[in-house]
């Protein structure tokens, strides 16, 4: 099995719902150094897992969507905890989405999985997974 | 698959029996920084995998009860070498404990799997993954 | 000249005032991983520039203070754009008077010199530097 | 599942073609920063994966072979694009060799898979896994 | 004293002449990891060292006209070689040609000094500091 | 002014003495990840600050030297606490006569300072600077 990642990152705002949070139930904020890696069993003709600058500026858009707002205020996010848990998903579904509307170029189709890891500190981190 | 991980670290003393490790045989030391992973197929009704709180509490516990010390005279590792993958292992079924007594939440019964990985220097590094 | 350093991080939400803030003037938020420097030309008696666990204590109590807050509400920086650059500064003032107060050992008060450094991703760190 | 790592590095020129890669078509380099990982279902009787000595010296015997070389000129990549990818792949299929041969001890014969991972920078990296 | 730093980089191919560089004689190449520090008193009316935004292009543009080449054949560095060291110091007095002609902003008029530290592996690094 | 850096590690044993390092008092040990820094005015003829090949053999066989050993043992550093910071100096005045003795070679000579430092884990350092 082959993989390529990318690392970018995005600056939000945001606050918890729920005692386990302790002070981060407060409204305050993180970067999210964010690492997108794609799977795929066998390289295509180019040698490659999938154009490496497509993915980055997939992963760029995406985070730039995010960035420098107040995610207690989007409504894609109500009734949602936007914890970096959740927030890893959201960006491997939202990279998923790009990889079926063809954007991540015909290859990225042959994907079989993404990973994304959103580091919110040098001692945390947190991951989703899944096919494609 | 979401995970989540927290980064500690440890300092000890040690020597390793086996002509495979030559000068390592004698009395020495490491800094082991710590990464524990927690895995989870969902989130809990918070949106997370693990109260990362009580998460890095456990692992600062398990580690300060190794550290500072020669694990040469410790009565838990008579008789075994403490490579850097046997602490992994150590310190993993130390944390499947926690899990299982409740100490990280009640959610952490959901876990699916732990790794932890022990970087003894920028150049080397091991891990130990188990199911929970 | 001998130097030790500690890190630690805090994690808050701000906006940022002036056209040369572009889209960082809307509320969003920042993870920012502390490196807090001491300089001292020779060592105390112990063979230290100071110790090291009150001078981590230190940092992690200042960095608490400020964590988990938006800052544009707080009164201490009423007036002020809490760039990285200037929270590199009110973090090593309030270093400065822990040392000043003793509150970092006795032998503190023999410090040459601070520096903060904040980074604020993998791609972006501000520091401050001043004499003590 | 137990693993051991290590990283080393290789300095090397190549161009590759095919317009995806755009002006990675002239011939440029990279650094790699090569992280060899040894996998192992249970301890040897010295309580190790592989001998990480051992396993030290194959990788940088292999980067050495690589190192200081225009990949363009060399005939085992004959007709192949030196992707960073593929690269990975070249790597492990060495280590396997070297491990199939008894160069890194007789337990190495023991070994699950293996996982290469290049960096050509902070923010892009690739990875082939494999068994063993 | 204040400072802000950027990081970025550049891929290119090149070869060292003279006896001291041993195997880095032929034609090989290297990523480089640069930081650009930027240095200055006091901070400007908006509370920064510089437009990091301004400054993040400005380093840009400087790796992108360096990058993807064979220095051998650029007419920028005819007779000299291409060293570490002196790539910093090449990247550092562009970064203040840029200063000088405005491109990062009247403020940055202010800056006392530029630090640039090109990082060709994990173990390896080299730095050029000047004032302006 | 030109710096160039190498890094390379020792893992040892040690305990220290006073009441101010707490448990650390106790026979325990550490990797030290340690960077040595090379500072010089202008480049040589080939355009560089050192020979980094020579620079980074000399501190591996300083670091060899002190590695897989308990301090405690060692007459060198009798009656002397291995702090970090000791450590530091005690490195950096061995690479200083390495230089004096020609054997980071000829061009060394006009080398005008050292700075070593080590990192003893991800969250604490030390570091020594002197003049050549």
């Amino acid at each position: 099995m082959f993989s390529v990642s990318v690392r970018d990152h995005t600056m939000i705002a945001h606050s918890l719902r729920g005692e386990v949070f302790g002070p981060a139930q407060r409204l305050h904020g993180a970067t999210y150094v964010v690492d997108a890696t794609f799977r795929r069993a066998t390289l295509d003709a180019d040698g490659i897992v999938v154009d490496i600058g497509r993915a980055a500026e997939a992963l760029r858009a995406i985070l730039a969507d995010l960035g420098y707002r107040n995610l207690d205020d989007e409504a894609a996010f109500a009734g949602m905890n936007t914890t970096t848990e959740a927030l890893a998903r959201v960006i491997a579904d939202r990279l998923a989405d790009h990889a079926r509307a063809g954007e991540l170029g015909d290859g990225a189709r042959e994907l079989d999985g993404l990973v994304v890891t959103l580091r919110e500190s040098h001692v945390a981190w947190a991951s989703y997974e899944r096919p494609l």
